[in-house]
């Protein structure tokens, strides 16, 4: 029976890319060696590591102006790295506080700025995306999370404003198209629509970087990466190597607009139950429902049990609510096929039947 | 024809363990689905990563006054983190300068300590591992690189002093037996003998953290990966996965102390070759040299392209010298097995023949 696989993250990949994956693992090109033991500096990896860059600007249609970095330590890196490289101390940076990651981001960026809270959501538990709040001049940067994984929103417009957006776009990246020009730093762990857990995607414009007076460790300087092409070190090659594939998929399968429509498709599908079901609610407002996570309840949650059961018999995997909103929690990433929505759906109305 | 792997890192891994890797890229524990795309928060993962602590525990009898923990970024990122979390900014941390990675060490502890060099053996291009030097009391630890894989030295007595020592054991961890009790802290990259590129291996006891002045970034502290069991966010799963397979392996083989006489086994094999062979020489002192990685030239370097052809025959990968050393380098790390060293050896020979 094919298994469903909604986890938040680490989270589905096309099956042919994990099938590649497995491959390399035996064997690399030809080789004679397994892609994980061979030189970071051999061709071979040096050429996986282009084109996942090409890649990437090529989903995005990236200019010259932005460097390409596959970094590690995760999205929670970035929360410290985006200030410590983009601001002094005494300057201000803007946050959205829409959850528990951007929530976080504050916390570490006011450690190298002072990170002003432009708006939150958090007096509703994050149920909506703040929007008409005012943005004052002579912020370095304006940080948005554009997609909440744990409490199911998504931002939908991006703020007008003078200072370049950054943004944690580690649930939602390629998912849709982005007007990248507003961008001065876009960070995403891989785990989700961008490979294999290990390797944080980093878009930075460069103009933005090398203009600090700290004193920042090597490792932790952009500039570092940028001029070493992400290998001043040992990147983690396999995770690249993943994410390389990963996104040749994508750009196989129409690119960024193609799994706008993809994601549109199921996610309308998802809702559209959630809204007709009376056994089920949403757990956001509407207008900013997400289009990867979506959250939900069962009114009468003495009937979590049978639908959990019922789920795991259908091949449901993943579909438990984090343990701050509860409920449920469908992630319907890119490389999700809309069959595994359909099936959850008809779990759902199976349910509704049995309550009838 | 079989490959040997002499690559200096990322470097070989057992059959095995890539072989494992593979199915778990494929399926992993009849789950219906990869280990790629599961949660950091499902039980199988947790096993894992609790499976990998225990056997570095096991291989190192490391007591509960250490914690063993799997980060990223690389031991270029322990350079900082190292002095970040164990000294404050006017302490003084103690470095012995053995090569490439002892001198970043030193530059990147700088900037959170002050670092004095105890001794360095820069001046004869580090061919040497410096000995005899004092230790000034008041020094928060030691900082000594164990084994330098670009000069092919290894330090094979630690020195004596009240402060605990701190290494970079990247490429020679789990290759011998160790007196754990004067460390403080260990770390290692994964791609030599720990696993995968991708994580790092700290050890570190736990007393001797959590006590610094400064306001260290969240994801910069050892505390919060110690109070989070290395998974305070996504770590990178399946590095941690192949890491936990080989030091299964190791221990399945015997542990540190059979890994210690397979090793100097292998290594007497070439380092004899080196020596009675009139064409080669070592480049480093006879007393200092590495078990895992042999450095070596051809005394007349217009027979270097013929040997590296002859090499190719044989099969033999990754024999070139670093770039800063120059002629050969033969990495001879745990999962090698004997016949490729003897491999080596008889092109070496077969060289000699040739011009004799």
């Amino acid at each position: 029976m094919k298994k469903h696989n909604f986890f938040a993250g680490p989270a589905i990949l096309p099956q042919s890319v994990m099938k590649k994956a497995a491959e390399a693992a035996v064997e690399y090109n030809g080789l004679g060696l397994s892609l994980m033991e061979i030189s970071h500096r051999s061709a071979d990896v040096v050429e996986i590591m282009n084109n996942a860059e090409q890649h990437v600007r090529d989903l995005f249609n990236l200019s010259d102006d932005y460097a390409v970095l596959f970094l590690t330590g995760g999205a929670s890196s970035q929360f410290y790295m985006a200030a410590m490289n983009l601001a002094d101390s005494q300057e201000k940076t803007g946050y959205v506080d829409t959850g528990t990651w951007s929530a976080k981001a504050i916390k570490e960026a006011n450690k190298f700025s002072e990170a002003v809270e432009l708006a939150s959501s958090k007096e509703k538990n994050y149920t909506y995306i703040p929007k008409g709040y005012d943005v004052p001049q002579g912020l370095n940067y304006v940080h948005l999370t554009s997609n909440n994984t744990v409490f199911g929103t998504q931002t939908k417009e991006w703020v007008n404003c003078d200072a370049p957006l950054v943004s944690d776009m580690s649930s939602d990246i390629f998912s849709r198209e982005i007007p990248v020009e507003k961008f001065g730093l876009i960070y995403a762990g891989a785990q989700k629509n961008v490979g294999l857990a290990g390797t944080t995607l980093v878009i930075v414009r460069k103009d933005l970087v090398g203009q600090r007076q700290r004193d920042i460790p090597t490792m932790l300087d952009y500039t570092t990466h940028i001029n070493k092409n992400s290998a001043f070190n040992t990147p983690p090659v396999f995770s690249i190597y993943v994410t390389m594939l990963n996104l040749k998929w994508i750009i196989d399968h129409g690119g960024v607009k193609a799994m706008e429509e993809r994601n549109e498709e199921k996610a309308s599908l998802l809702y559209g139950e959630i809204d007709s079901n009376p056994l089920f609610e949403g757990t956001t407002d509407i207008a900013d429902r997400s289009t990867m996570n979506a959250t939900f309840v069962l009114k009468d949650n003495n009937l979590d049990e049978q639908f959990l059961s019922l789920c795991a018999e259908a091949g449901i995997m993943g579909i438990k609510g984090h343990r701050s909103v509860g409920g449920f929690r469908a992630s319907m990433y890119n490389a999700m096929e809309k069959d595994s929505v359909e099936t959850l759906v008809s779990v759902m109305q199976h349910l509704k039947n049995a309550h009838a």
